[in-house]
């Protein structure tokens, strides 16, 4: 049920890069030239290759998912490849679909698939009841092309190209049609993107003229309570129209005086696809404005209206491509290796495009309580997928979208007033909370904010949200923690992940108590943040699953990942998570040597083959030892030799990973990008620096990847970052100056970076010891 | 499919009247007193007896529907005698339901079931499945009393007396429970009325805190896709709480991270009830307030605080009464018979138990486009049964409920503007339009309120309403209506119904043409008005189902109501629906002299046991001949003698009526009361007049029941209305004088109504001939 645990091999990312972009000029300042949205569509990348305006609600992408049929309730474990809808294997399209995960663990979304097509209509996906085929259509990776906030594909079937580009709230398709008086447009509304039964529970459409259709999609999928409503506005009148029904659910009510199935203005039903006829002439474009709102069929028309007048394709193309290039040049960079420009920009790409808008643009939106809110004082945003991205991906919104963390921020504090649990999100999306993953690390985010002076939003608020959320006790094992100082093995799964992650939690709660001078609750707070000593075992070194009667587990093996007090890890990585008290951690685990040796049998020990094929979805290529960067707990690891005195070794490390784990190919991503949180490990260790201790202001020193960087920052400021002696081979830090002046610790500070002026990194191929 | 013809036995209602209010004070001004909402709870009535305000949104009544349980989704007949929840034939209780229909030929509603219970919890309603006894309860009509406003049962099987009461948007219960460490409270969201398989689509719940909880229901039933959002507040908090799901669809997100089904605040699913644990003492009253809302939790909670602070039930019963009071005192009358005093205050009240209030303390509403609106200048009502309904109820409304009618036809403006068929409502209840039977009558409400001065309605917009409505090709014969000048059999079920009801509708839209000064539009309704004629065959004499190619049907039989081109009706008495050309339809019929013996033939001949046997559910004694009261067809038809220079024999016919077809007992309803109309013909029979005209200010005369009668009205006006020599053998009129000013026309005019003074009916056993 869990996020999986994912590799892929560490190959040769530019072999692998056959869709790299073509064509296109390399203008300095033309940051979107670099993106490549196919970066990561293969295997278990999980990104997506449509298009979208930077944060944007609507996130239209092709969808080649044939495991979408299994409406026969069980759960089917290949839809998990097809997170985000996709697979570069894939050579057919079943259609376009306006909502899609970036990167995530789990499947969801996938909503309102359109596809045009042409000759005798087929309303059926893959294969029609008599063997036939679907209205799926043949493509090539030839005929292919993504950018930043555009995607074009021919339809080899139809002879139909493409073109698919998208505002904020409202996708904008361009279909060029042959000659045809046979010529469709299906609306799927049983398509979806999950791995259990046909989740749909509602759906609905209104005809409102000869050109403009309406209704919503309600369904119970990962997220239990969804309701997404649309306007859909075609460029030309339908000449005819109709739908048909999956399911044996009466319509009720028609009595035989309508034929509800041609031409009548309302359908509905559980599952229904429907199509809309045209005739075209050669070459004719017949293009779809579709937008949507989490609020009403009002409230999309308004968004329809509000983002995209008139019909011109490329204007708005042309604005949401400078939307990405505003946002991109926020960090301007230059590599030795041009590859490695597409795989940073790919990266910085994967970090706008969760979480995402959530509100209509009159600032209305749907609740964790499904009421209707308005968004006062901030934009609301969902999809938190906050046990991932608390760690880089808000850091590195601290740094270049402060406006939108603070935005985040405001959200999940409406979140929290709106939970019947009053709770802070755990993993939320479209106005639900799906409890995926362990901790409440929205506290991180929040603290992380405040250390480094990001947001207005109300502190005290935040403090009051956040204590309220760590004390519910049904929550998790939390009862069981705050009884017995950690998380018993025997009363909860997961442990040991569960108190350390609770610990560091707290910490990050005593940290916002501190700023605003409430020390009763930081004391609880930081008292609670030591609950991880009482899983360290010292008998065997390692943190271990201890249980109720406060003996620890036997049977115990700290190498593997299953049932052992932890998970998505083992005590042999995971265990190493107390980023709050590194120093104290590394003491614990017997001092800088012995834990620096730790460090390295981490990364190159040969793991026994029953612990790599426990997973069947991990290849041996892509695990470095026993250190798995494919899933979070480890994004930290490379970076504690800083605390050892062998930053060296950290600094090989990472530009290690960096080399072998990305790549601007479509395997560019060894594990699931995560909702950027993958990517925003990437944009940090290239800039030479890592947020290890999220809710701190403090920057692990690693070792950048790029020769130069500039970052134009939203504070004015412009902070510049140079290497001498950059190389392939040149992965070790000689010297770093800021502003001049010679830095001898390993770590900087956030007003370092916000203050601007220059960091100088004299990278050398010796290691300094 | 449709609404099914029903008739009870004639009866002897005194001897059935088992039920009449005891220990009521008789006090002259309080009219509640008269009420017996038992009336029309056996058999075919379809009335409910539970308690609610007049036109309120909640009526909170108790249900013995023991066919609840049909979720195989097959057509289930036995549950339509349970459209309003209760037959009172049946001795146990299920649980107290918060909507239902008031005596519609449709069954649907029945929304949030709550029952008190102790001992050990049973979550199942009829049997468990080891086969035990259900949650039900046994009671007896002994310990079961209702009133207007006011409801209340002894639940033998626990001990607990209920107690209900209600506002227009909450309900409030009282349950006065025994010593009992093991009382609970079900909410039961699987419970539904509705002729089909299980309706709901979601139910969802919070458990806000330790006695207030809010939530949803998300239903397919008659009403396509309804939603009704609640907030149920508790006297005193709950010791524990948990739910139990009935189907196997997931709540997913949880794994196992809770216990979902007890103490968890969130609880949702297809099919749930929850429950909720209680320590009492003996005589404990624990009190729920239940609020509705059309839109949100939020506006459920807004309607809660609102409408009732604190928990004083009997204050909020004696409002409640107090506006039924004020309601009734608009017609005071004294009766030779006491009994029908009763009968007439039923009648009145059930004149205002549907349209129903449709919106929340705030105007928001949701609308036919399931989007939520604000009714600007209007208040919102839904529950729109209008082939029944503009017959007599809303012209009643136009002599007694004049603002509430103004407001139900902007409701129905509304309702068009929000409708995807741009078409005014034809039998619409709760943001749906569920299309049951024929004609687009909406038109002739507005019609009706025109030629009676009533509102303020914007009367351009009612008819480019009326005339768009009237247009739409698609819906039910209409577009051949308008290119064969009729609906051919060969094309459309019920033909000659729809025709002559189309152009009586035509006929009420060339009025609302005329009052705006629209020559144009009238010249074109009224030519379709005459439509009627082109189903007449001059052959047979009646009219008569015809070809699309211009010739007569053959093998057509005027007395058999199925598959002859009429609806709820045959030839005999639905072919005399000329309503607004009466005297063009006797010449057509051969006169006069020949019109009145085919009445006479009508209400004297013997049917044909065939005829009879084709519904299971009329009962030979509630016929007749072959007038059948129970549906609305024939309503108008005692009346025409008045168009044929008999009319002593209506005077004798409608006298009649009110004594075989009306009277105090349970079974004091000879068929569904149709959300009223069966009610207000009784209340204007009553008075000695009868709109048989709307669209026009005429009433035809009658033969009074009253004694005397007072119509208070709302323009402040005040009309006597005297009987002479009243008597139950005087049926016949003798003479009417109007303020003196003897009357020698049978028909009296709207404003000889409402400019009030004093009607004298001289009565008589002898016919003036």
């Amino acid at each position: 049920m869990f996020k999986k645990v994912l590799f892929v091999a560490g190959l040769s990312f530019l072999a692998a890069c056959n869709t790299s972009i073509d064509n296109k000029k390399n203008l300095d300042n033309n940051f979107v030239t670099y993106v490549n949205p196919m970066i990561g569509t293969s295997k278990m990348g999980h990104t997506f290759p449509g298009a979208t305006a930077p944060f944007g609600m609507v996130q239209l992408s092709p969808q080649t998912n044939f495991e979408v049929m299994h409406i026969d309730g069980k759960y089917n474990p290949k839809t998990y490849e097809y997170c985000a809808g996709y697979q570069y294997r894939d050579s057919t399209i079943l259609g376009f679909a306006h909502t899609n995960f970036s990167g995530t663990g789990h499947a969801d979304l996938g909503d309102f698939l359109v596809m045009p097509t042409t000759g005798k209509l087929v309303l059926d996906p893959i294969v029609t009841k008599d063997g036939g085929k679907g209205f799926y259509s043949r493509f090539s990776h030839e005929k292919e092309h993504a950018e930043a906030g555009y995607y074009t594909v021919d339809l080899e079937d139809y002879k139909i190209k493409a073109e698919l580009t998208a505002t904020e709230r409202v996708g904008f398709h361009q279909y060029s049609f042959p000659e045809s008086s046979d010529a469709h447009i299906i609306l799927d509304l049983v398509y979806n993107v999950y791995q259990h039964d046909n989740k749909n529970v509602w759906t609905f459409i209104r005809v409102e003229n000869d050109s403009l259709i309406t209704g919503y999609r309600q369904t119970k999928g990962w997220a239990r309570t969804k309701k997404v409503f649309f306007a859909m506005q075609f460029s030309k009148p339908f000449k005819s129209y109709g739908h048909k029904k999956y399911d044996k659910i009466l319509y009720n009510g028609f009595y035989g005086r309508f034929n509800e199935t041609k031409n009548f203005p309302e359908m509905a039903g559980k599952n229904i696809r429907a199509y809309f006829n045209f005739d075209t002439k050669a070459n004719e474009k017949i293009q779809v404005k579709f937008a949507l709102s989490p609020v009403s069929t009002q409230g999309a028309l308004n968004n329809l209206k509000e983002e995209i007048s008139g019909w011109d394709f490329e204007k708005t193309k042309n604005e949401t491509q400078a939307k990405w290039n505003q946002e991109l040049s926020k960090i301007e960079i230059e590599t030795i290796d041009p590859a490695q420009k597409e795989t940073f920009y790919t990266a910085l790409y994967h970090t706008m495009l969760s979480p995402i808008l959530y509100e209509d643009v009159d600032g209305k939106y749907r609740g964790l309580d499904q009421n209707i809110h308005e968004s006062n004082g901030f934009t609301n945003y969902t999809i938190f997928s906050l046990w991932d991205t608390y760690r880089a991906l808000h850091p590195l919104f601290n740094v270049i979208q402060q406006e939108r963390n603070n935005d985040m921020i405001k959200s999940m504090l409406a979140h929290q007033k709106e939970s019947v649990h009053n709770m802070l999100p755990i993993w939320s999306h479209y106005a639900n909370e799906n409890w995926c993953m362990i901790g409440y690390h929205a506290t991180s985010v929040i603290a992380d904010a405040i250390a480094k002076g990001v947001g207005n939003f109300d502190k005290k608020q935040a403090l009051k949200a956040s204590v309220t959320t760590a004390n519910v006790r049904y929550f998790d094992g939390i009862g069981d923690y705050l009884d017995y100082q950690y998380v018993p093995d025997d009363k909860s799964h997961s442990s040991v992940s569960k108190t350390l992650e609770y610990a560091y939690d707290d910490w990050t709660i005593a940290q916002i108590a501190k700023s605003v001078g409430d020390t009763e609750t930081e004391k609880i707070f930081l008292e609670r943040s030591e609950y991880y000593n009482n899983v360290f075992n010292p008998k065997n070194g390692y943190m271990s699953p201890r249980m109720s009667d406060g003996s620890f587990r036997k049977n115990f093996d700290p190498l593997d990942t299953h049932g052992q007090g932890f998970i998505e890890g083992n005590a042999w990585n995971y265990g190493l998570y107390v980023p709050h008290q590194l120093d104290k951690m590394v003491a614990l685990m017997g001092g800088k040597e012995r834990f620096s040796q730790h460090l390295d049998s981490l990364f190159t020990m040969e793991l026994e083959d029953k612990f790599i094929d426990q997973h069947e979805d991990i290849t041996r290529d892509g695990i470095i030892g026993n250190y798995v960067h494919g899933n979070e707990p480890g994004h930290h690891i490379p970076y504690l030799y800083n605390w050892t005195g062998k930053a060296y070794k950290t600094q090989a490390r990472v530009r290690m990973i960096m080399d072998t784990m990305y790549g601007p190919g479509v395997e560019g991503l060894c594990g699931n990008d995560d909702a950027g949180q993958m990517s925003a490990w990437y944009v940090f260790s290239s800039l030479g620096f890592y947020p290890v201790i999220p809710g701190s202001d403090h920057y692990a020193l690693g070792s950048p990847l790029v020769k130069n960087a500039i970052l134009n920052l939203e504070n004015g400021n412009r902070l510049t970052i140079k290497t001498l002696n950059q190389s392939k081979n040149n992965i070790y830090v000689k010297s770093l100056t800021i502003n001049g002046k010679q830095i001898d610790r390993n770590y900087i500070l956030h007003n370092e970076i916000m203050n601007g002026g220059e960091f100088i990194f004299e990278m050398s191929a010796t290691p300094k010891l």
